[in-house]
């Protein structure tokens, strides 16, 4: 039984907490959270510790612990910090700040003789993933990653920010017919808005400006000015009732020639009703994996093209040699 | 540079010397074939070698032999006769066989320092990878393996074996509304004959029963009883002219509940205009692997399911994280 223990009990916190209900070999005990007592309230079967006055109860046993806050504020300090008492995982995703992240993670687990497997999940993870198979399998090839249809949580924050928006729910929505493009042999030199198209649900504040909040996110930089943006006004009542679950999913397309002009397609589709489970899942079966190299004597930091993938699996080698192969 | 050789020069050994000119890190210095002197005539930039008089050149470096003959006679012996001098890649698919295969060739690489990356391409290989990732990230999932459109060798063979029979041509094709019903959602418990068809071209020799051939083919136990099967007469030219490449491709869609009643759907397609290039192409990314794996100080059989997917690229582990992360 591998002892699991969450940091962070948002949206992925729990998420991760439904995964290990359904992985018979791990088991949940503690989660660490800034608001130990207001957490307990909803939590009975568990134990409830606070991240900030540390101090593990006598004869608890934590394998791995599961980072579930975020990239920017949360993992960069909560990372180092159980690196150095216990494996981990996270869902690290500043893709910029990879590199040094890993860099850090790798010296205090090697010191410390952890596993910290970093930014897994389903991008960066499984993505990542599947683009670095499309690549070593088809040099010279050219790749793709569409997203959506789902929530973009920094999008969504980015429209929140604008003057007159109560509360707003961006949508990045894959442009249908590049990718049947792409699938059908093509292999073009995509402009930002012909692979993304985004659809922001806004809340406005009673008498605000409509046409002039409309204009403001379409026009944001980096954020949307872009793409093809459109603005949907609804009420709060709506948002509650019709945005309150994270979907999401996208595409990875690797589109490769061998030999004299045989063109060779290899696309990986997640269509997720929840995002946050789904990651959660992920983030679980690494840490199964954080664990076994562990126990193999390994240590560092991994990222998920780092794992050999049975060891993401509940099976042993031989079943799986049976199973799946 | 990794010093690859390949043994066996029929289709698929064709397909592995053409993704090798692809890879800059990794040079053909030898090919094993049982017929060097016909072999030669074809191939002047390649040192063309005996596969059962075994003499190595002296001087000729050899990292990993890529073992292209066929799983039922040529690798069960080529696998543990290379072994026991080189680490080595090849795509036995008798599925039954792999566990006891594994062994074999674990043990004979194990005692001699080599890595044998054994069952490789891309079924058995990337789709037992993708079936295995699925089943870790969903725990309690539906799975499913489509075929096709493509040639299946084993069922065109099949086909030729019926009287009056001179060449055949099997394609699989997978049933257009079973692959929607997955992507939507649902989870049905398919029979074969709901999941495949099959259509095979046959050139009849003159004069022959085409009804009973129809019937005999239709009608054949394991092969083609259980599905729906159309056979169409063609001539030779028409078999040369339309039916001498090599299509192939599937589906591995997992599809999982996580949470309350959240569906989670995986899908990886592949399209393949050349089933042998293609392979060639993950046999050679294999080969790579084989080649870190041992240079590490590892030995033994390995599948890619052992093999942490890094290691398949030609990027170094910084390069991957920067790029494709």
């Amino acid at each position: 039984m591998i002892n699991v223990a969450v940091a962070g009990f948002g949206n992925l916190g729990r998420g991760v907490k439904k995964a290990l209900e359904k992985n018979p070999d791990m088991t949940l005990v503690a989660m660490f959270t800034r608001r130990p007592d207001q957490v307990k309230k909803g939590i009975k079967d568990v134990t409830v510790l606070s991240s900030e006055k540390f101090s593990l109860p006598k004869g608890l046993h934590i394998d791995v612990v599961v980072l579930c806050g975020g990239s920017k504020d949360d993992v960069p300090v909560q990372g180092p910090f159980f690196a150095k008492m216990f494996s981990t995982v996270d869902s690290f995703d500043t893709h910029a700040d990879i590199p040094r992240y890993f860099k850090k993670m790798d010296s205090i687990a090697k010191r410390n003789g952890n596993v910290s497997v970093i930014s897994a999940g389903w991008d960066p993870g499984i993505f990542s993933l599947e683009r670095v198979l499309g690549d070593a399998f088809l040099p010279g090839n050219k790749g793709y990653t569409f997203w959506g249809k789902g929530v973009s949580q920094g999008h969504s924050d980015a429209a929140r920010q604008v003057d007159g928006v109560l509360d707003a729910r961006q949508y990045t929505i894959p442009i249908e017919s590049a990718l049947r493009r792409v699938r059908a042999g093509e292999t073009p030199d995509f402009s930002k808005r012909q692979m993304h198209k985004r659809v922001v649900y806004v809340v406005a504040r009673r008498g605000a400006d409509r046409e002039k909040i409309r204009q403001e996110i379409a026009q944001m930089p980096n954020y949307y000015a872009d793409y093809d943006t459109e603005v949907i006004f609804i009420s709060a009542k709506e948002m509650a009732a019709e945005h309150s679950v994270y979907p999401h999913g996208g595409f990875v397309m690797t589109s490769g020639i061998t030999g004299e002009n045989n063109r060779q397609i290899l696309e990986y589709r997640c269509q997720l009703q929840s995002n946050p489970e789904f990651t959660g899942g992920v983030l679980v079966a690494c840490a199964r994996a954080a664990h076994r190299l562990k126990a193999q004597g390994q240590s560092g930091a991994f990222t998920m093209l780092d794992v050999p993938p049975a060891f993401l699996s509940p099976y042993s080698d031989e079943d799986l040699r049976h199973r799946f192969i």
